[in-house]
């Protein structure tokens, strides 16, 4: 039984530093979250898989974790079945249960599940892990935490306008410059219709998002090779070579597009949700907001998302994307509830850590130290300690009494690594006086306090 | 595809009324550990089964809900098990992970992975869901958090101190007057040496358990049937029939322990930890605190605690215990690193969320819906809407806009069913005059306020 305990590949232990950064990025989301409306749920853990199966593709079923049924788990184990080692059979025979996903797919079941008793539309968020089977590796785990907010039940652009301003909102507040960087489903769908070539979307966004590393020609050739014919090629040439302002991208995609009307929708969403973001962080007199950007590269979930797409760049640093989303009509149609659109965000936890953390960005007094330790010693000493450190709690200072009396180097050197601003010394002679020696561990500045003072002015005196 | 989806059993959704009351709980748990200075963690949900099987018993092994190997989970099966349907073992070659069962033992093995990286004593407090393939019923689930705060390396009492003063705090906070239970282990085992029957301590604290419901007689008969002698029986009367203040108790019990050593050691560390508290909790002036109440009945985890045992009851429903702990010596022994000592709590969430509801203790405010909601009235009039909730918004009220431009009717509703305290109403007139119908959906009242004030004044105006 000694063995040296491990944890799974792909799951991580978060230390009091780390848990206490996570702590603050949730935060920030989930104080962003209300103040914008959408209101938090929770779901099981443990989905059936019935919910879960045939909803993330072949390669999704495959990394789904699956949860052994409790009991005589060999029950309804077919004897054919088992011979044959069919595994996607004796899985299904053999677990009913497995662990979420996604947070989607749970959003879109509860809906349904709910249905009765919710309001469209209706604003939700959630922060809770998700489990993936992945191979890990660098920045990807098998447990990670997802944080959606998504608006259900309401066509409306606004909405779209909404999530901009909430994502402008959540990287101001963590400091982290970003690029909101905006396409639409239906102007790929108007280009690729426009072509001549409506079934290679996907082809056709990953063309424009190389252009930048490997040219024009060799864009085309690996176009031709996919099988776009040569009046296709040339018909996308201008597309390609887009650039400029998000005005300009618009004024050439409205020529090209102005007989195509799913593309020219896909336009006046667009105009719509840029208009309106402009127009509202205008009128803010905040700092410098997020600026959004055209990208008609940006294909992120295409066989997913139905209107808007998505995605934040932090402009600092190569992290990739940190944050993405998207409109997607039929959300519930899977679960037997058709007609009902949703558009939401996802914020990458995990990756704004990093970026953080790469930037220095995180703030001093996110580590969630306490304040204040009191050294020990001995018990007459410690029990004094104790109620001024009830009296410091009571006031919302953070503060600890060192639980055992042993010697005052070690307990220093606990304070100091555990980065404890402050400590406050009652030895006998303190304690008949009843005055406490404090010292800032910043600054080895030492005062003399009174008990009194420390009830009553606590707040003040360990800032 | 179009079944009507569920969950599994003995799981469950929460909703954004419940989320929020939830929070409240967690929220309070959260700032009082941090105040304490305990530090936050978090380990993965999913655990080597290594770790986690034997930890529980027998019965608990077989409550653990098992994660199935990804890839061929059939590779490592052996025949002759799978003939024979061993279960233990076949779930050993196609399981190498569970799923959390408790917080202990992930702090444990979390203690030793990280022992070079921590110092101790470490206080540590954990808040996460654990699984438990229990048979659900009211009150019981699969899936439920748990709320831990724990030291450990640290033999001194004024932990024990700390852990009571905690639990006054935050059912303080909470609003939910309690009783604080106390015993200690070694007493126990002192009261068993004293009568002879150093091996019947279970017996003796149920016996001690029962006295109230089924008199003296009847609960001697029953230990006469578990095998306690006469001798032993006569010994414990006056043990059963204890009654009184603690004071009262503590001098019996001094009498009769006074030739057992360990039970001596018990007395004197129960009268520590119940004059520091008492101490601790007289020098605040602050409302009446949590009474702690000696019962030597008291055998929560009997197994386990080797020292003080500590249990919480709400004064005012009958809800049983809420919060529990004690002294755990060894802690980390399992995993090869002995001689750790640990003394911790757990929060029952569920628990108080249901004492909560009973006694109708949660604020008013916890609900979290947005304090506005902006009608609207049309895209101009919409987006004049945003602007403004993004005003509020960057004063810290939570503010919305109703995305969709339908029937006033609907949108009014939407804001009365989510209990939303005020709505905006923004026309076309009120655009042209730059003002806006403010209506406070308690009172009925309605104000006509200037965009200029909503901006400048939001947080007065919207309380």
């Amino acid at each position: 039984m000694a063995n040296k305990p491990g944890i799974p590949k792909g799951t991580r232990d978060f230390k009091p530093e780390e848990m206490a950064r996570r702590n603050y990025i949730f935060d920030t989301i989930r104080e962003a979250c209300k103040l914008f409306g959408y209101r938090q749920i929770e779901t099981p853990s443990i989905e059936n898989l019935s919910t879960l199966m045939g909803k993330y593709g072949e390669e999704g079923d495959k990394l789904l974790f699956k949860v052994l049924n409790s009991g005589d788990f060999m029950k309804k184990v077919n004897e054919t079945d088992l011979a044959d080692r069919n595994l996607p059979r004796l899985t299904n025979q053999m677990c009913e249960k497995g662990l979420r996903y996604d947070l989607t797919v749970p959003f879109a079941r509860f809906v349904v599940m709910h249905r009765n008793e919710l309001q469209l539309p209706f604003k939700r968020f959630q922060i809770q892990p998700v489990w993936r089977a992945d191979r890990p590796q660098k920045g990807r785990y098998r447990e990670f935490y997802q944080c959606d907010a998504d608006v259900v039940g309401s066509p409306s652009l606004t909405n779209e306008i909404e999530l901009l301003t909430l994502l402008d909102f959540v990287f101001r507040k963590l400091r982290i410059r970003t690029v909101i960087k905006l396409n639409n489903r239906k102007i790929l769908s108007g280009i690729a219709e426009y072509i001549g070539a409506p079934d290679q979307l996907t082809d056709i966004t990953v063309a424009i998002d190389k252009i930048d590393k490997i040219g024009l020609e060799n864009v085309e050739n690996e176009l031709r090779e996919k099988g776009l014919g040569e009046d296709a090629v040339v018909k996308l040439r201008p597309i390609l070579t887009l650039s400029g302002s998000n005005q300009e991208k618009i004024s050439v995609l409205s020529e090209i597009l102005k007989d195509s009307p799913e593309g020219n929708t896909g336009l006046e969403e667009m105009k719509t949700v840029l208009g309106g973001y402009e127009a509202v962080t205008a009128s803010q007199n905040s700092e410098s907001h997020a600026e959004v950007e055209i990208d008609f590269s940006l294909a992120r979930g295409l066989n997913y998302y139905t209107g808007t797409i998505i995605e934040v760049k932090a402009l600092d640093t190569e992290m990739g994307s940190i944050s993405g989303g998207g409109r997607y009509d039929n959300l519930t149609g899977v679960f037997g509830m058709p007609g009902i659109t949703g558009v939401g965000l996802s914020f990458g936890a995990d990756r704004i850590y990093d970026v953080l953390s790469a930037l220095d960005l995180f703030p001093e007094n996110a580590a969630e130290t306490p304040r204040v330790m009191f050294v020990n010693f001995g018990e007459k000493e410690a029990l004094k300690g104790l109620e001024l450190v009830a009296a410091l709690r009571a006031e919302g200072v953070s503060a600890m009494l060192y639980p055992d009396s042993v010697k005052i180097g070690k307990q220093l050197n606990y304070a100091n690594a555990e980065g404890i601003p402050f400590i406050v010394m009652i030895g006998e002679q303190e304690l008949n006086e009843e005055k406490a020696t404090v010292k800032d561990m910043r600054s080895g500045e030492q005062t003399t306090v009174s008990f009194e003072s420390i009830i009553s002015k606590g707040a003040e005196i360990f800032v």
